[in-house]
């Protein structure tokens, strides 16, 4: 693990992907990240995938490297540490309500320089999923084959839940932003990031939302074809699907070599009068033409004899993999430097664990570390941070508003 | 605008989106951006959609509130002036090669503590984009309707350039977090953050990959319901889809009471001995009846009293728009603080501009502003960050290392 956030602590109290992703990342650059959660887990401590023994899948990877306190968040005195806590660390990562007990307003009161950072629904308070934005964001509607008819189509959902990826990573940065502004000024800040906001905002930022008003329709559905540019998936002759893409003139005369068809190319470009080496509009407004004539190549090629010529001419492109190829492939995990070995996992179960997604070059990255068991770290934070005696927090166990390690329930 | 990040000087050498994603986000908190092109413009710069006179709506979105400067980035002396523009500045973004001119070793030789955040394709050099590394990682061939085919079914691409995205919101807490770090012990840092590895690295993070080992094989195809909880898209007596999501007790209960199915959901409860009130697992494991009586409810209700009912449960679930539909609904666009007045934007097309994703409650947002013309502060920027001469760079300019504003190009 970098060392890049280290002295920096944070409190999480978080549930499901974004808020938790948001922790992640900072713990895995260094930062002590401290989720709290109530004592018999938050809403997503059982997210699927379970093991057989109920161990969540989805919550040891989203929670790698962060400490746990669990403590009885239904009970006002478990809510006062919460707030203690953030209170004391300076630092908050949350999506809990705007108005719960954990408001800005409500930890800022004993700490008035606290910089908190706040994943929301919509902006006017909506509820919202990443499921639910992503329905209002377009997307869904213009997903699927090109083939399918415009009026009847049904939506497709993508499966990433990529509102919350984006919306983690941007939180993440935002409460470092609003760090390095308390650092200049003194000032705290709460930071509101709601969820809605990310993805009508990413429709905006990548220029699709001014293409809807600009053109005053919808864009058509284009299947796996790539908008504005040349790419598609295609099927090799021992069939294999793979998917390749020409954005600039090397990759596109990168893409006509390995395929073996400047001649087929240079045909369309004499019957239709343009030229594709150096424009994605051209490439694009004739996709039709150029696809069936790669596809026409493709088909006659097996995937590792086209994969070898693909590669010797510097081409874009990717063998499609099922997720489970994917998990088994040595090229992506076994052989990649982003994956470590498996750490001591709350489930029992042993596979190669991430890293940070930026990597140093020549800087030993470290071993990536496990997820705590829930509660874990109850007794070790309300010490060191509150600087509650072994006595209060035994006391504070009896009464049920503190939970240890979860390592042997049932 | 925010002023977060205000004292903050940020190059960005970059094309595509998720480079330009990390620079947009700091400017739209305040940083100062300065993007350096090629004097043609980047590879990004005819990016679709195009207006009548060929501006790039998809780039003046992506690089709203930077500043342009345009160089001869084909000849030595435009990219050493790059590379003098990175030095004094002392924090790089680009998507440059490692081992190209701009690669960390050669600026940092004379900016020793430079903090540069690279975006790669793979770890290991290999070319990719989102839309390759998009077919690496699983989710394409999981993606689609349930009654697919499992064995013959085509992929699916996500539409949304995921990765990018991601990868850009990433990369800009990356760049804040090596800046935290060099604040803390004086040292640069080169920080590299591979495309592929995001993917990778995110299908490990949600749980997805830990899954498939566990398993030992792929997820069925799921269509549009939500793995291990219930949520699904529905058609409403006057055929508009919803999509609705209930992964807590709370969801749940207020979904059942806005269809009216508590009877129904009884009987199934009754029928399989098993309660649904608080498992996500039984949810799941009976979707098929729980979401035939759903529909079969849904069907009999035109959608806007079946929307006035989910809203007074307090459930989660929206419509699905186009997109086209999405930009000018008033609720997500027109009345959302997101979004500011138009600004001069290069394309001379006015609409609404997106805000930073974080907002600062009880702090005025200011106005969005627009993305440069290329060009445009090439003589500011190297009058005030290189000290250079009017003259010298008007001699620049005749000599074609230097361009301005592209404003009134052809």
């Amino acid at each position: 693990m970098y060392d890049l956030l280290s002295g920096l602590s944070i409190i999480e109290a978080s549930s499901f992907v974004a808020s938790p992703t948001a922790g992640l990342y900072c713990a895995q650059l260094g930062a002590e990240v401290i989720r709290v959660d109530h004592k018999a887990g938050g809403l997503d401590y059982d997210r699927y995938m379970l093991t057989a023994e109920g161990r969540s899948l989805s919550w040891e990877n989203l929670n790698r490297a962060k400490k746990s306190v669990a403590l009885d968040l239904q009970s006002d005195e478990g809510r006062e540490l919460l707030v203690e806590l953030a209170r004391a660390t300076g630092q908050l990562i949350t999506n809990l309500p705007v108005n719960s007990f954990l408001s800005h307003a409500a930890v800022a009161a004993g700490r008035p320089d606290l910089v908190s950072v706040r994943i929301m629904g919509w902006h006017d308070g909506r509820q919202a999923m990443d499921f639910t934005v992503n329905a209002a964001s377009g997307y869904p509607l213009m997903t699927g084959p090109a083939e399918w008819d415009p009026v009847s189509a049904p939506p497709v959902n993508q499966l990433l839940p990529a509102w919350d990826f984006i919306t983690g990573a941007y939180c993440a940065f935002a409460l470092l932003a609003g760090l390095r502004h308390r650092d200049a000024t003194g000032q705290g800040k709460e930071l509101r990031v709601p969820l809605g906001d990310v993805a009508i905002g990413t429709v905006a930022n990548s220029g699709a939302m001014a293409e809807m008003l600009y053109r005053g329709s919808d864009r058509e559905r284009l299947g796996n074809a790539i908008w504005g540019a040349f790419g598609r998936d295609f099927v090799s002759g021992d069939g294999q699907r793979f998917m390749v893409a020409a954005l600039t003139a090397k990759q596109w005369s990168a893409l006509v070599g390995a395929f073996g068809v400047a001649d087929e190319v240079a045909a369309v470009e004499r019957r239709t009068g343009v030229s594709f080496a150096t424009s994605d509009h051209h490439r694009f407004t004739h996709r039709e033409a150029l696809f069936a004539l790669f596809q026409s190549a493709a088909g006659g090629i097996d995937y590792a004899d086209l994969a070898a010529r693909l590669t010797r001419a510097g081409a874009t492109f990717e063998r499609y993999r099922t997720m489970h190829e994917a998990a088994n492939d040595p090229e992506l995990v076994a052989n990649n430097p982003l994956f470590g070995p498996s750490p001591a996992n709350p489930s029992g179960f042993a596979y190669p664990a991430a890293r940070s997604f930026a990597n140093v070059p020549d800087e030993p990255a470290g071993d990536p570390r496990a997820a705590p068991y829930l509660g874990e770290h109850s007794e070790e934070v309300l010490s060191q941070r509150l600087g509650l005696s072994s006595g209060a927090i035994a006391a504070l166990i009896d009464k049920g508003v503190v939970a240890t390690s979860d390592k042997d329930k049932p």
